[in-house]
Formats: structure tokens, sequence, C-alpha cells
């Protein structure tokens, strides 16, 4: 009998958690992306949703297997003028010229120690490589852990004058939780280091660690000072993400093929998106444009910009993404408010 | 009205659910483990999950951050007389040796085709592994999902002559039970390739392909016949775990040291259990000892057999375990039943 009356006691306060949920519930699903303007890629992305999770419908997919992958820099947060891990990684050039004096008269340390930013932005991709691993590497992943978090939490982005975690975009924060509260998994795989991303990634995006891949150093394990074992970065490359890399290291990772993929740049993105829509099944591949000048920045090929330029969305991946089917979100008509701190 | 009322009905049933819930949890609150014998081994591990979940105790562990990490080959399941993934790969050998007819009279694949299966167990572990990712490449990832599912679906073992995914330890099924009931996340790593175990890890153990780490070679992306992008597993060795592989790798890929690991084997084992045990607050680092010949099999340092032989727990790693205050689980003692079919 004590037991009955403590399930029943239990009972109510269930029925009014019960409650609760439902109405909160209801008004998501009256609207999930409030921050979304009407149109045709908010609509694929609720057609999206409702047509894997349907279970009456011949291309429902199963909660364990429902996987969606986000580029980071310029999907999920502002990638202008410099992605933010470069940012990080040119504090920290000084303490490795300092350490390394033969550094400062080579490139593509030379450029990044004039200051001069329209040269700094024009560096490649692989160089500024050279630069992640060359400063991300020779400490502990404790102390490394320390360093990003200090960096983060005082460092601002030159236009909003904000941390660099404000700068998320609120539709996308949107789709990330609308997928989960879909029984979806949402993963981050970026052409920076995992290592950074991990540091914010469960709370700027609700994504914990364990679902950030990543171009990847090496890690060494040895021991400190005081006997006790440790994990050194290492100057060595083990997973490269741009190119094609992203989709191939996602598969070494996780050996999962994604229902829905999102990203922005040709550097990195274009292969998994293809990926992506090949599979069986309904598949989402989503590509953001930066064509909105006034809210955000606007680069890729409506600008004409070459596709070395950090970000870029090429032609041929916008041809590509008319012929195959994936969605091309416009941030400026699409993107009814694009951070959450704008009024 | 119509709305209170609905939820009145919703809140009967979850009285009802919740009464359900109510019984089992208490039942599996006061057994957790009720394939273990009570001892030494069985308190700590119900020690760690008690101090990490209590809310009040000073090394209390954020769900969030509750990571246990498992190797498979003799401590989830059966290893002996051969890795079963090894023993796949075995039976590729012949359609390997078949297309490259060179390989026939070169090591180690002369031992293999020989069929001795006492020179076959002594084959050091690195020549497995070029068994291995020679026998696992120039397949798509699709192919080679569906002849790994073959293979498990008819290959039997020979001592019990039953499918290899029934040797699994059911006191370990137990704890990956128990500790995901209490917030923990369990991962796999394995010395063997992740894409082996990631074809049966979530029914057999009821943990994602994506938390499965391994070994891992290469894979490609391309175009298929059909014009459609593949990925093609390539003869190329990118993650290696063997040896402090199996921690600097788990980093690399989760960012995360565990609060708690299980291993047996001083070839892959040792180091990720030396950093799980450092690590701040409450750790368990637990290894499997392989001490019952009738219900199972004896192996290591009991039997004074070297430590290249497949699995073996060497004396330096038993001493280590002793001195550093890891749990030394006797299979003969500790364990009730070892299999989940037996009667």
């Amino acid at each position: 009998m004590e037991i009955n009356r403590r399930n029943l006691i239990k009972g109510s306060a269930a029925a009014i958690a019960v409650g609760g949920l439902t109405l909160s519930s209801s008004a998501r699903e009256q609207n999930p992306l409030p921050s979304w303007n009407d149109g045709p890629a908010k609509q694929a992305i609720l057609d999206f949703v409702k047509t894997t999770t349907d279970k009456s419908n011949a291309k429902f997919v199963p909660p364990e297997d429902r996987i969606a992958e986000f580029d980071q820099d310029g999907t999920l947060w502002v990638e202008h003028p410099l992605y933010t891990q470069v940012v990080y990684c040119f504090d920290r050039v000084g303490a490795l010229v300092q350490a390394k004096p033969e550094l400062k008269d080579v490139e593509p340390y030379k450029t990044v120690l004039s200051g001069d930013r329209e040269a700094i932005a024009k560096l490649p991709t692989r160089e500024l490589f050279e630069i992640v691993i060359a400063t991300e590497s020779g400490m502990t992943v404790e102390d490394y852990s320390v360093d990003v978090k200090k960096w983060l939490a005082a460092a601002r982005d030159p236009r909003w004058k904000r941390p660099y975690t404000d700068l998320t975009y609120l539709p996308m924060q949107e789709v990330l939780k609308y997928l989960r509260a879909n029984g979806y998994k949402t993963f981050i795989a970026t052409g920076g280091t995992a290592g950074f991303v991990r540091e914010y990634s469960n709370q700027v995006y609700g994504i914990p660690p364990e679902h950030v891949a990543g171009t990847s150093q090496a890690f060494e394990y040895g021991n400190g000072k005081d006997g006790q074992p440790t994990l050194t970065r290492e100057p060595k490359l083990v997973l490269d993400n741009l190119g094609a890399g992203k989709i191939e290291n996602f598969w070494l990772m996780y050996g999962r093929r994604p229902n829905a993929a999102f990203g922005n740049s040709s550097a990195d993105d274009q292969q998994i998106l293809e990926y992506t829509k090949a599979g069986a099944g309904a598949r989402l591949s989503v590509v953001v444009m930066h064509d909105d000048a006034t809210r955000e920045y606007a680069y890729g090929p409506a600008q004409g910009l070459p596709d070395t330029t950090i970000g870029t969305l090429s032609q041929a991946m916008y041809d590509e993404a008319k012929t195959q089917g994936w969605i091309v979100i416009s941030m400026k008509n699409d993107w009814k408010r694009i951070f959450a701190w704008e009024s």
C-alpha cells in the first residue's frame, strides 16, 4: 500500500509535468524555427524531419540512425574576416617566434607578424594549417584547454565587439535544437582542429566534445614532471579535414553517413554534402550562402571571389547544389534574425 | 477544459508507467549486477557509481561528463584462441592470395595458409595487423558491411559452436547497462579495427557505432561505377590503437579522459588504464583476469605465458594494478555466470 500511495503521488507530479510538456511541445511544434522566414529552405528542413520521423513513411529513419552533421565556420558561426581559431593561433605566434626566432623571416609567420590584414586574409588555407599545428603543439591537453578558455573569455570580435561565442547564427541554433528534439544526434565536422571547438561546443551548441570531428594532430602519451601520465599535443597532422577529408574522416571516426549535412564552403563541405545526398531514403544537404553584407557579410559566387578565399562557396559548388537538389540558404532572405542578441 | 481532461488521462497513464518504472528501478537498484559474486570487484564498481552520481559528494560528476571506456577482446567477449576479427580476416586470406598470388610464400600469409593453429596463434600482433589491413581493403564501406554481417551470421566459435556474438560476458553486459542507467556514456576502444566492431556494437552491447574507437585504416572518397560517390577502405594505417595508441587516439577522437576504463591486455590497455586512474576525482580502472580454465580460458601471469601472446596480462601490469589501486576481476571468483545462455 505504501508503494501504491507513493506511486499515486508520483503520478500526480507526472501529470503536471506531462501537461507542461504537452503545451510547450505544441508551441515548438507549431513553429520550431521562429527566426526563419517562410520559404523553400525552411520548408525543406521541416519536410525532411517530418518524413524521416513518421513511422508510416517509407523513408522513416529509426531514432538510433538519425545523424546530422554541421560544419562550424560560416555555417554555425561567423568566419569572416578570419576563422576564429586562426585569430587565436595568430595571438600565439609571438610566443612561438620568441621560442624559435628563426621563424620570423619565414612565411607564413612573416606575413602574420607584419600585421597586414589584407595580406593575412589571402594566406592559403594550407599555410594557415601550418600555423595552427605549430602554435597548438608542445603543451599538455589540459594546458591547452586552460589557454583556449582564457582566450575565448577575453577576445572580442572587431566588428561587433562581442565574444566570438556570441557570433553563432540563431536560425542554425534553432535547427540544432529542432533536430535533437526529433531524435537526431547532431555532430560538428570542422576544417579547424577538433580540440579548439570541443572547448565550447557543449555550452554554445549543445554538442558534446565526442561529437566534434575536425582536423587533428597527434597526441603523445608520456609522463609529466610529477611522474603522472600526460597527453601532449604533437606537431604532426593525423587527420586533415580539408576537401574530401571531412567525409573520409567522419566515416573513420563515426562509421556513419549523415542523413542531413549543413555546410558553406567549397574548401571542405562539398564532398560531405555530396555523400550525404547520395544516400538512400530522405537526405538533406544544405548550403549556407553569405549574401547579407548589411547584417553579416557577403562573399562567394555573387561577389566573384576566388575559391581560395576563406569560406568561399564556388560557382561550381553552387551549380552542383542546384543540380543535385541541395538546399541553398540565403542569409538575407531566409533568416529573420541572425544573432540571438539582435533586437 | 479539453486540454485539462487529456492531461488527466495522460497523467493516469503516466502514473502506471511511473509505477512500473519505480518497481523495476528498485529491483535493479537492489541488485544491479546479479551475475557477480559479492566481493571487492563488484563493490568497487558499485561504490564508484554511488560516489560519482551523488550530488552531495565532492567527487560528483555531472551527467554530461560521465565517460566509461571498454576494451572489447578479452574484456567484453572471448578472445581465445584467436581474436574473432582475425578469424574473419583469415577467412578472407584465400581470396586475397588468389588476387595476389605472390603473397602465398610471404609471411605472415604463409603461416596462415599452412593451417598450423599453434604457429598461427604465435604470430606477433603487428603481423596480424598487416593481415587485417590487407584483407579489409579495396572494397566500399557498404560492401564491407555486408560481408562482415554475412560472416558473423554464419561463423561459429569452435568450442561452443555458437555465433561469436553470443560470446559476450554477461557480467560485463550488466556493467554496461548499470553505467548507462546511471548516466554514463559507454564507449568501446579496441585494438582491432573500429569498422568491424561497429557492425554489431549497437545490437550486442547497446553501444552505437560512433562510440566505437579502434585501429583504423584510411578511407578514400571517389566515384563508383554508377557515378555515385563512394568511400573505399584503403590499405593505409591511420590510427594504431596498440600500446599507448589506444588512449592517444581516444583523446584524438573524443577529447575525453574516461572516468572508468575496463581492459585486460598489456598489449593495448595498460596506458589507458593508467591515464584514467590518474585523473582527478573518483576514477575506476579495471582489469579482467582470465583465470577460469573450466568455464572460459586461463592465460596470463598465472600461467607464465609471454607478453606477446594474445590478450596477455603481463606480470608487470598485474603488479601495477595492485600498486595503483586498479580493480582486478577474477573471472573464476567474481563472476557467478559468464554467458547469458548458460543454465
